[in-house]
């Protein structure tokens, strides 16, 4: 308390206190959301301790000398989150490095012949011309896609040897232990990817279209529940969680496209063959998409007409409306729900569920009670809800294709018949009663 | 002739020239698309060669001797396309390397102490401890989306050094000249990124909004002459080109973000200032997108239904419909055109223009007009499409909002006032009839 200063240092310090503790709360979240995170960050600092020894160890250092220190750069720019990513550029580095010391060399070889003082220009003429070239050929769509990477190892190898060979005797030998160390690090990288741990790109491809389309689902499921249960009209139903769930799917195009990428460089794992029909994804990954689209026109409407429901609306048609509409989005609801189960357990989705058909059908059973006679003055904000929430059953109906044609494609399992296979399917307005349990006594 | 070979040799070289001449075609597109990616391609080559002659100068090779590499490297892997993206990449990558440098120095003084058998353990300890808790903090969003490749580098060149300290007697040597050759290898690519020919990002993002606005005006414009115009109905709509123009504004997030990422490291350019609103141009990329998505929303309604406009409907609800729709895209596609020219030209949006209040209007109009006792029987496919093409309108009205917000955080110009400003403005229907040209004499 002397001097009166000793309050500040204290406040002080219980707020840095408090910042440190908040963003200790926040890296604890990220580790806690996919502990995955966690192995690949230990399997980072594994490779690299592994790829140090390379170092330490003298027999391997007398071979190599001072270019064992390129395995060590090549672990930490190489070992990607992904198997996909990490062979995709593991790979390209192997690949690059060997064309780019081929095409050095030979480069060293034609600058040799031009004397002491036109060495360095020819050398540098090569540089710019192959620099400018490729640097060039990453705008080129399909190169940057795939070999992005290799390009920029091809230039940087090519400079390297090529500028070297004018101060460095035993240019082979420099472009031979590059190579060689290269090597070393990849191998190290696709060990620690592929057998600790490993995490497949195309097994996160998969989840994340299936995790997609049960957002689709959590959405209609809902708007369901707020919009057209019987106690949820005239609320505003800005800010309510189910109006966000979609959104993650608009913006989902950038990571599918990367996955899909990475996922054609795996070999086959698990569940995956070689030539799963990783394409396929993309397909649906685009319905998604689309279907998200017409969710956040639907959201705009529901936000901005706060009475769905007009007043002077006939009870029947205002009852008809209702019941549709609960059909319309449950029923989607639920196939979509179907599909991504079918994905996850990698079996044929059931055909006859009959879930898409019953949404179809409540669809089109409103556009002919609407057709009938009602005045659009009772009906005009519903009615636009109830367009759009069709066009939604219509794009289940397209998702639900492209799921049957990826089941096709990838040979999913057909579902083994369970013992309650030759029971009557429980209608949907039964499911909330309660259910009898039957089992069979084989 | 003889042998019969002979034929087989000259197809197989025609189409291998063929596709030859196809892939040349293709690369000359993309250099055409956009020059300044042959500009950029030429920089890379330019700044290589530069970089290549510290290490054809003798006495600059005396001084760094072999690290003279990194200078090489550090041109290939730093110098992008935008000057953003390069300043983000030079400064990433020289912090990196100092702190690097520095608590790699230190790991090694304290690794000393551990005896000739312990120095490796330690130092491997320390390589995994500091690799892993780096990757780590990779996930973090916020460090990701800006210092990611600053971490690759800290990895990389902690690891270099901690290692390298094993082998080298000359440690501060060593980590002094990698630190100087970086710095040299960033020097050059941000000197040939802001000289020449220079690509800034910002300007890039400020573009890429402003066409997208237009790209959303073709839409609108396509809709009204293929939709609505007198000749145009009862056509099918599908492939038709201004169905795709908004695609590419819905996949523009990637983009955006990463430019308006690169655009915050720039310094004062051109016409934008230091504390210009970048952020702003996030919220108005996403409006455009809501839009975008309520056109998709749209494109299916117009694709789907082959005749929006029933026989059996009254001729004129017919016509009132029409033109409410002429009215309502006509008006928001001029709005958005405006709004972009506004943007391109860094002017005031004029707040009067009246075409979005023009396109209200029609919206409410049509809405009274559909109030007034129509049986929806009549026009339930072209209610769906006018309820969208209203809140179409309503997007325009809010991105007409958040460009006037950009004109006043970005202190956008007043239009200067010109001759015809005192003349009464045209109105919309007469622009089609011969205007006059008045002339002032001053």
């Amino acid at each position: 308390m002397e001097l009166g200063i000793s309050p500040w240092p204290s406040s002080f310090c219980s707020s840095v206190l408090d910042k440190l503790k908040a963003s200790a709360r926040k890296v604890r979240k990220i580790g806690e959301d996919d502990p995955r995170r966690i192995a690949h960050s230990f399997k980072v600092g594994l490779a690299l301790t592994a790829v140090s020894f390379f170092y330490y160890a003298t027999p391997i250092y007398d071979g190599f000398g001072v270019s064992a220190i390129w395995a060590v750069m090549t672990v930490v720019v190489v070992l990607e989150y992904t198997v996909g990513a990490t062979l995709s550029k593991g790979l390209n580095r192997a690949v690059a490095t060997l064309i780019a010391g081929v095409l050095g060399v030979g480069a060293h070889e034609v600058a040799a012949r031009s004397g002491e003082r036109g060495e360095p220009i020819v050398l540098g003429l090569f540089v710019f011309v192959l620099g400018a070239a490729s640097t060039f050929s990453r705008f080129v769509p399909a190169i940057k896609a795939r070999y992005d990477y290799g390009v920029t190892i091809f230039i940087l190898t090519f400079s390297l040897v090529a500028v070297s060979s004018f101060r460095v005797e035993e240019l082979l030998q420099l472009a031979h232990q590059r190579l060689s160390t290269v090597a070393i690090g990849v191998a190290i990288c696709l060990a620690t990817s592929f057998f600790v741990f490993p995490v497949w790109a195309g097994e996160e491809l998969h989840k994340l279209v299936a995790s997609n389309l049960e957002k689709l689902a959590s959405f209609l499921e809902g708007l369901e529940a707020e919009c057209f249960g019987e106690k949820a009209r005239q609320q505003n139903m800005e800010g309510k969680p189910f109006l966000q769930v979609h959104k993650s799917v608009l913006n989902s195009k950038a990571s599918e496209d990367s996955l899909l990428n990475f996922a054609k460089w795996e070999p086959r794992h698990g569940r995956f063959g070689c030539h799963h029909p990783w394409k396929q994804y993309q397909k649906l990954g685009a319905l998604n998409r689309h279907c998200a689209s017409s969710m956040e026109s639907l959201v705009s409407f529901i936000t901005t007409f706060r009475e769905p429901m007009s007043k002077n609306t006939d009870p029947d048609i205002s009852e008809k409306i209702r019941t549709s509409c609960v059909e319309m989005s449950s029923g989607s609801a639920k196939a979509l729900r179907e599909l991504s189960t079918a994905i996850r357990a990698m079996t044929v989705p059931h055909p006859a569920n009959g879930h898409v058909a019953a949404s179809l059908a409540a669809s089109a059973d409103l556009r002919r009670a609407l057709s009938g006679g009602v005045a659009l003055s009772e009906v005009t904000d519903i009615a636009a809800i109830s367009f759009l929430l069709a066009e939604i059953v219509g794009r289940t109906e397209e998702i639900a294709g492209s799921v049957e044609e990826l089941a096709r494609l990838a040979m999913f399992k057909p579902v083994e018949p369970d013992c309650g296979s030759a029971v009557k399917p429980v209608a949907d307005d039964e499911e909330t009663t309660t259910r009898v349990a039957i089992t069979i006594d084989r």
